[in-house]
């Protein structure tokens, strides 16, 4: 066997020249650069190896880039990135960091979209093929999405548009059995079903919909996908072509492990062992831990506590023993948000106790069910939020600081901010006890915090900000993660002979009037919130106080999607830390 | 035929002592109620009149309200309000105001959800059988969703969780082969497919999804609805039942056109006139005409210019007539949001000029899509937003003024608010021309006004506040709607011997902070919007200027969901009109 020489490889067009065994020499060289880099530098493992032979065969069948490809959620991409012009940053250490980890129209033509939430890919598909046809043009377009990602609800209207385009429009299904954990949902059954009969089943799932159907095996054999593709290529209708591949193939414990390897921090190629680069730290508890273990002790005594995720155990801390041991109380809707948001709805009408547990980033796709399912009908819902910091996930597709004002300004919605592990077990708990409202608890972002004197609470459920610090003059209120930057800031501040008063909101959706006009003759009140400014706290803060005399200066984040930013540098330039927040008093003082 | 007496009605347990006879003479007593009561009062015609046979059958078979029944969007439930409880309702004109048009937990327990976004009754439903199976009890838990809400995605995640539940879980699909308007998608063949072989099609999207599935043909026949619903009753794993019906049923001029008896006005029984209270009026156009008439023409010059509808063609002056003139450049995606918006993004990046319209309060529906997929990629599309003002709608499961807030605070999102039919114009024709950024233009609430003062802008993408009024000391801001309140304050005040600034902001997504730092010596700024207060753009002014001198006080609505109000009240409780801006203006100034 040749080896393949990768550098040699700038575009599409490289390999277009190549015939079917240089093609497979290519995936394995491919292959092996993968492994080295996804051990060495950490990233989606599974999603990538899985798809190699097929993103293969699609940039060697279809003419792209005036060909289109859409990937869903795009952590799939890497092997696309390798072979359109970013080789050298799969390829050499150095280089890493050159690429994201999802398709970015400023990376390269081919890249048509920065996306990384799931299950868009089909609708952004079904416009690039509609302006097609509006301007007369004849190539190809092409969404590719796992079978994963079929469960969001976006997926499926995507799918109910696409069919009827009635021109081209190719759909092709990455089928590995597995979303990020297993998959949860009614249509699995078809998709086993459809690959058992080799695609021939009488019940399609595909063909309901409106699609023609092809089936490809073999979805991780070349040749075998190059026939498929080349058969569907101009096409003139809505095709699905499903594909049966491998999650994690070429590396036995990603196959043996779909789950763990789905996305992975740097490993050991033989042993699977991820390095972890504070093994000091280990051995105390994330907030998912916390979380997820306290919620396991209070299944016991309460058989109508359920927990809900939307296709993210690993986030919220539900490994797969911990699953088991809850039983029929965990339930995984799939990568669908909105079914989550909604039966809490009805669990709660129904008596349940549901605590349904999202990242950030993606609670976004459940606004409707937040505000009609669970706000107007007062459904007494918990909801915990994790990476919703500066702290979270900084790729762009990714942010979690957008969520404080897109729920806080939900009517009947109680948004808690607790500030460290005392507080944010203390109102977990609450929540789960109380049938008055629903309630968002935002996991504080950073690592761990615990503050033994913090003052907890009976009842959360009305505004009562705890004043951590007494003081006169200065207010400073920290919401959630900020709220020790504003102690340091204050007392930073009292060696300058000032005496700021530090404030806890505990939450950010309602204000504490009383407080508030209690500090309206001080010169100046900061508020510091691990969010944008615009629609969050500090500005509710701004406009009750505007008809007074108080100076009010609300810190956070820019109404900006920030991409791979440095927390500590984004702390620096928007004066979240102790420092920046006494510069911004001492200036004002002036 | 022995004459019903509905008023003898309380509860379904009278109705379950009647034999199939009296049902069918019950089921005509309840149509002529409904169409003497639709047709004076308006409302939702034909889903109420094409489901009676149905909610008969489901309250006689079913053991209401132990047994749950949850209807999507639930504007088809004034029978089944008729029969619990609220029969007076529908019976006496003096009461016909008693009821909401949807269900709601307050009126009544069999009404367990307060709704009327579409597609949510499977998920809501789910939960309810979840808790169910948690508390082990042992009701039948139903969901009502017809057959246009299919296309919503919840609806789909709601399914496909559903279909897991292995255990009582009932989804009657009510297929009258419409939506609002025609359907549209996918799934509509296998449906029909289904319809004609009676249910016996291979190609079975339910199935497929992994549900059991019967048929009933003879959907209006309350004989046929009782044997298939006694048949599932206590069933013990996931069914659909798929029963055909006629929308409209029962008054011809609503059988031949369902359009336009989905929701009436009063109208006139036999010839299905609908009355005009403003028959003067009705020679101008609405916002809805002005938007579709330009676009009409704009198409004729832009091939790729194209108007997107998430099933609401009706909102956005997309009458059958001009549909079929706009053919290929008008596209109806179903009742899916996230594919409207989503689509729009592949229609921009695929070179085309997208144009979707949707009402206020279905947008958030595709918060998600609006953030990633058109902020994030910068794709410029226009949305034109209909009924976002407390002029729009006022039930509280339809809202209009959430979506200032929620759209203003994305990134990159453009969000304009003309004040008269001149501006909306103008920022509605240079955003399809222009290819710079997303924009979404709010058309203002309430009956069309003319302004032939307001200043064109060639290019609406800078912020750039215009001052309609010259003054000192005092500035008025007034966002689209509110605008003209604002010039009329001033000219109150200035009979007063003050002299009011006045301020169109023309957007509410990026300050205008050369215009604001011009007037932050002025005693006093007032800012009003046709929205909530919370996270509008009233507390991005009061932020601004929170370090400053200036008082900013902030009008606009009380994060609540408002129910049923009346515009003109809730205006002078907020302020919200020329006289209370004066006062407001006077008290600051003391």
């Amino acid at each position: 066997m040749k080896n393949t020489d990768l550098s040699a490889i700038y575009s599409p067009s490289d390999i277009r020249k190549m015939d079917e065994k240089q093609l497979k020499d290519l995936a394995l060289a491919m292959r092996k650069a993968l492994l080295e880099k996804v051990s060495a530098h950490g990233g989606h493992v599974g999603p990538n190896l899985g798809m190699i032979e097929a993103i293969i065969a699609l940039h060697y069948v279809f003419n792209t880039p005036e060909d289109k490809i859409v990937f869903d959620v795009s952590h799939q991409t890497y092997p696309h990135k390798m072979l359109t012009g970013r080789m050298q940053a799969f390829t050499d250490p150095a280089h890493y960091d050159d690429v994201t980890g999802y398709t970015n129209p400023q990376e390269s033509d081919y890249d048509l979209f920065s996306l990384g939430h799931t299950s868009s890919a089909v609708s952004l598909a079904s416009g690039l093929a509609k302006a097609r046809d509006l301007k007369g043009g004849k190539e190809n377009v092409i969404a590719v999405i796992g079978d994963g990602s079929l469960s969001g609800g976006v997926a499926f209207e995507g799918l109910d548009y696409g069919a009827t385009l009635g021109t081209n429009f190719i759909v092709v299904v990455n089928d590995n059995d597995m979303s990020i954990a297993e998959n949860h949902g009614g249509i699995y059954a078809d998709l086993r079903l459809l690959r058992d009969t080799n695609g021939t089943a009488d019940n399609n799932l595909f063909r309901a919909m409106g699609f023609a159907y092809r089936y490809v095996h073999h979805g991780n054999d070349i040749s075998s996908l190059i026939n498929m593709f080349r058969s569907v290529k101009d096409i003139n209708y809505p095709v699905v072509v499903h594909i049966n591949t491998m999650k994690g193939m070429g590396l036995p414990v990603a196959e043996a492990d779909k789950e763990k390897f789905h996305f992975s921090a740097p490993f050991d190629l033989k042993t699977g062992e991820v390095y972890s680069p504070n093994a000091a730290s280990e051995t105390s508890e994330g907030y998912d831990d916390l979380f997820a273990n306290q919620l396991l002790e209070r299944m016991k005594e309460l058989p109508e506590l359920v927990v809900i995720s939307a296709g993210t155990p690993g986030v919220i801390g539900f490994s797969p023993a911990r699953r088991k041991e809850a039983g029929s109380q965990y339930v995984d809707v799939g990568i669908a948000e909105q079914q989550a948001v909604a039966m809490a709805s009805g669990l709660a009408k129904g008596g349940a106790r549901p605590v349904v547990a999202l990242a950030s980033t993606f609670l976004q796709r459940a606004y409707d069910q937040f505000s009609q399912d669970i706000a107007l009908n007062h459904q007494p819902a918990t909801f915990v939020v994790f990476y919703g910091s500066i702290f979270g996930i900084n790729d762009e597709t990714h942010l979690g600081f957008f969520d404080l004002g897109l729920l806080s300004n939900i009517p009947n919605l109680l948004v808690l901010t607790p500030t460290c592990k005392e507080e944010f077990l203390a109102m977990l708990r609450w929540s789960e006890d109380q049938r008055k409202k629903p309630v968002v608890i935002r996991v504080p972002g950073g690592a761990v915090r615990s503050d033994s004197k913090i003052t907890i609470l009976e009842d959360y459920s009305c505004p009562s900000y705890e004043i951590v610090r007494k003081g006169s003059r200065i207010a400073l209120i920290g919401v959630g993660t900020f709220l020790p930057i504003m102690q340091q800031a204050a007392e930073n501040l009292a060696m300058k002979g000032l005496d700021p008063m530090v404030i806890n909101p505990r939450e950010v959706s309602t204000l504490d009037t009383a407080c508030l006009d209690s500090i309206k003759d001080f010169d100046i009140i900061i508020t510091a919130e691990d969010g944008i400014i615009d629609g969050g706290f500090g500005q509710k803060v701004a406009s009750y106080l505007g008809d007074t005399d108080v100076k009010v200066i609300n810190l956070g984040l820019p109404k900006e999607f920030l991409n791979r930013y440095n927390a500590v540098e984004l702390q620096r330039e928007c004066n979240l830390n102790p420092d920046g927040v006494a510069d911004i008093v001492m200036s004002a003082l002036k």
